[in-house]
């Protein structure tokens, strides 16, 4: 694992407590704004009534509990332990596990399944995605689908390739941690995926009702 | 055909001399910064020896000249005569067809082929392009690909989303009329190649090497 890598790791259990009262209080314009939506509406739009979901990166669990009102039944996953506890400890449905992704690419039965769905909320922000992008289509039944939210290649700063990266969560309020993240181009994206053994079959955006910028990208894939 | 459709298709003759000069002048900076070699890359890697091109909405046959030049064997259709018939005036191995997407949808045969590839080069800027797609896509061989070459999403203005933009041609020295063109977002561009029965295998950008800013969006999808 890089350094970087390493870092990026460490600052969600550094900044676990931070990120869930800001998540939790609904602090962050952009998810606000429409990511938050995007990512619950992509799993659900062709998920089987009571559909396995398993939420890699599930962080404080907001996107669990939020599938799980709405009849889904999720298992969720998180290198971080604080924020596996502090996933458990709010109510819901959802099942958790501490896992990293590197155990689980080890040994990808850890994650459970087999799913009807795979979901990466903002949660893949290493520079290697294609390990944990196969363990997780390995746990999929038939017609299962990953689903991937990320930062929106258009709405970053030049220069317009791959590279590591820093979020300073300036907007942010609470104590955190700068985290290191590694941008990826569109490129890149399907790049990664068709490494992983994955189709991408469709890509939604969603955009800022009131600026026009693109917010987020998401990805829908399928085993190949 | 919508009346900007119209307008757009109607620019390409109004604006023949003055692109067929821009064009081969090296008057448009992006061209040479990338775009033009992305272009022949993209279409160049995977043909085999002696490949079939078919280039749809050649223009005034620079990308078809280039190919040929490497081996490909070309043909080159475009609605504009007088492209067309610039495009035959050049030296160069490439036969040419004037030919309108309305005539080719209604009967792809015209096209020509089969084919190893069908290449567009920033030639999709209407907004239905799923017609000509899959007329393409029924010329093709076993194992060809269809080359997209197109306005990178993330270098426009917001607000990001679909619709019709005009561009005046102020970065160009000659006399243009205004051409009316359609954006579309990643998103889209992933829905009509899945509606067109095309599979994205591959996505290249090329990106401006001093300032960093992408210039071209490159897709590479197979019938699916």
């Amino acid at each position: 694992m890089s350094d970087r890598a390493a870092r990026l790791d460490a600052s969600w259990t550094a900044n676990a407590e931070a990120w869930t009262r800001a998540v939790r209080e609904g602090a962050i314009p952009s998810r606000r704004a429409g990511t938050d939506a995007a990512a619950v509406e992509a799993v659900l739009r062709g998920l089987p009534p009571r559909g396995r979901v398993l939420d890699v990166g599930c962080g404080e669990g907001w996107l669990a509990r939020a599938l799980a009102k709405r009849g889904a039944r999720v298992h969720g996953v998180d290198a971080s332990a604080p924020l596996v506890e502090a996933a458990r400890a709010a109510a819901g449905g959802p099942t958790y596990a501490a896992l990293s992704y590197a155990e689980a690419v080890a040994d990808p039965d850890r994650l459970g399944g087999p799913y009807d769905a795979a979901v990466f909320n903002f949660a893949l922000l290493d520079d290697d995605v294609v390990g944990i992008l196969r363990a997780a289509a390995d746990r999929l039944g038939a017609g299962g689908r990953v689903v991937i939210q990320t930062v929106h290649p258009a709405a970053v700063e030049a220069p317009y390739r791959d590279g590591w990266r820093e979020e300073a969560f300036g907007a942010f309020e609470g104590d955190f941690e700068p985290m290191p993240w590694y941008f990826r181009t569109f490129g890149s994206w399907v790049g990664a995926l068709a490494e992983a053994g994955l189709r991408l079959t469709e890509a939604a955006e969603s955009v800022h009702p009131e600026t026009g910028v693109p917010l987020s990208l998401v990805l829908v894939a399928e085993a190949g």
